[in-house]
């Protein structure tokens, strides 16, 4: 049988894309190595197109279509950067994109993906409205559903990040890489794996929002009521996701809430970038010890630095 | 007569700091391009050690020493990020930093200073206390003085940015900078110049210190009273700075305290990137509209991102 998801896939991914997105940076600092005696090697994603790793998901998948499916536009339902990403790639395709979004999205978000000319479609917040929204959207237009993480298209696409880390940071002994639905997780492992096989693949998640951890703990998904401040890990790892992450995945480590924001802020401090929450997961997996990092070389997928300016987690409410 | 700075000299500073320093990158943002009807380079000095391009120069006067000069170390006197700049280059050398602060200095900068090694001195927080206290410490150490910008050598140092700016970003018109003591005006201008002649040179300067653009129109030095968020542009411009502006910069511009903040905001949202207010006065000025941008290519100086975390100028006090 072949296996859903190669690296074969993701190296005809970034050739299709890669000339779209932007082959973001790779930041290191002396201090933060010294504090956690390893290499560090941040994956700027926040660089990336729409300011997040989104933009390479959704490229290969627009890209990915025929002319006669692509004509017919794409759909997603997204609170979050696939919506804004989605209306990017189909923006550089030419076709049209229908984003369903929560009535209670941010305004930012939804500026941004009209920004982009997506059509936005209010829904009511819940998972069902979304689905029933999507539905009747992609029943009306022929558009084809490109969902944020349960598609290979997108695993394939945002495994791109990790073909590009290898090669900008030779000889990694690991790779750390937040976990919500697992598009990226999926995409990580395999690109890791193949194009690395010595490297270990750690998944990093918030203790808030721990499905990922304790579903790979007890080999099935186990969905959990997530609180955190990370809101793109909120949501329950998908079972093509899963399954891929049990067999090709190391661990899935979890940090608490005052991590992120501890992380988020000293990445801010000291690499001068903006991240947002759950970009800052896997360094706080760092800050808080949870991977003996000493003599050894971690590449950190930062993967997006969409935040709010006006309300940052660190200050006095 | 030759000339007190040339390209020579601040290719020669290149060649001895470019293993000590970062070459920092160039960002773009399309988004950015198109609101301004120009081409945008930003040269990010944030990425800089310390934070700042105030490295270079640091490095340079400390690296030009002799090596009986750098024995008896170094001394300087400064609130900013001279300070942390020169203890920096002399650890790197191996010699002693004296830096002399003002009592109210933020502790930042403090510790900043003392986690290089450097040895704080402080002082009152007027010019003459600073200035005795400086000249007290060199007397008992028989230290030299790294003026942050009163020296040539400092003032080739800051110039290598822009030799890297017009490798990275070809064919530029013109170039942005901040204008404080003139330091880095003086190295941009005849870095500048000396590489490729057509390119404009434009210091920027808030309205709220705006000592070099009155100076510039007077022809001679007007000093005035600073009361700008910009906290490294209250220095006015020194007089061997000012020979080589009147000769060099094609002109001064001046920005409010509002631009100042917004374009700030706007390079934190749009670039995903910290940068202080004297770091964003360049942008300002092309938000203003202060410089006709139309079809034109334009490199930024973006001098640091050494800001406090917890106050940020467009929150709500």
């Amino acid at each position: 049988m072949t296996p859903p998801l190669t690296l074969a896939d993701i190296r005809a991914a970034h050739d299709r894309i890669r000339g779209k997105i932007h082959r973001t940076p790779v930041l290191t600092s002396a201090w933060l190595d010294t504090d956690c005696g390893g290499r560090l090697f941040f994956k700027c994603e926040n660089f990336q197109k729409i300011g997040a790793f989104k933009a390479r998901g959704a490229a290969n998948a627009v890209f990915s279509l025929t002319d006669t499916e692509a004509a017919r536009g794409v759909a997603t339902h997204s609170s979050g950067n696939h919506g804004q990403a989605l209306a990017w790639a189909a923006r550089e395709r030419g076709i049209p994109a229908h984003i369903v979004m929560p009535s209670n999205a941010p305004k930012l978000k939804v500026r941004g993906v009209e920004g982009f000319g997506g059509r936005v479609i209010f829904c009511e917040p819940t998972q069902a409205a979304r689905e029933a929204a999507c539905a009747s959207v992609m029943a009306e237009t022929n558009a084809t559903l490109v969902h944020p993480y349960l598609d290979y298209r997108v695993m394939a696409g945002q495994g791109t990040a990790t073909l590009e880390l290898i090669e900008q940071a030779p000889d990694l002994d690991l790779v750390l890489c937040p976990v919500g639905g697992g598009g990226l997780l999926c995409g990580t492992a395999i690109a890791a794996q193949g194009a690395r096989p010595a490297m270990k693949v750690i998944g990093c998640e918030p203790v808030a929002a721990d499905d990922a951890a304790q579903s790979f703990r007890a080999g099935k998904i186990i969905p959990t009521t997530p609180h955190t401040i990370a809101d793109g890990l909120r949501t329950t790892v998908g079972e093509p996701n899963f399954a891929i992450i049990r067999e090709h995945v190391h661990d899935v480590v979890t940090v608490s809430e005052e991590s992120i924001v501890a992380a988020m802020r000293r990445i801010w401090e000291v690499l001068k970038i903006v991240v947002e929450p759950s970009g800052a997961v896997p360094f706080a997996a760092v800050l808080e010890g949870k991977i003996d990092l000493r003599g050894r070389r971690a590449g950190l997928i930062l993967t997006g630095g969409n935040v709010d300016l006006d309300v940052l987690p660190w200050q006095k409410k």
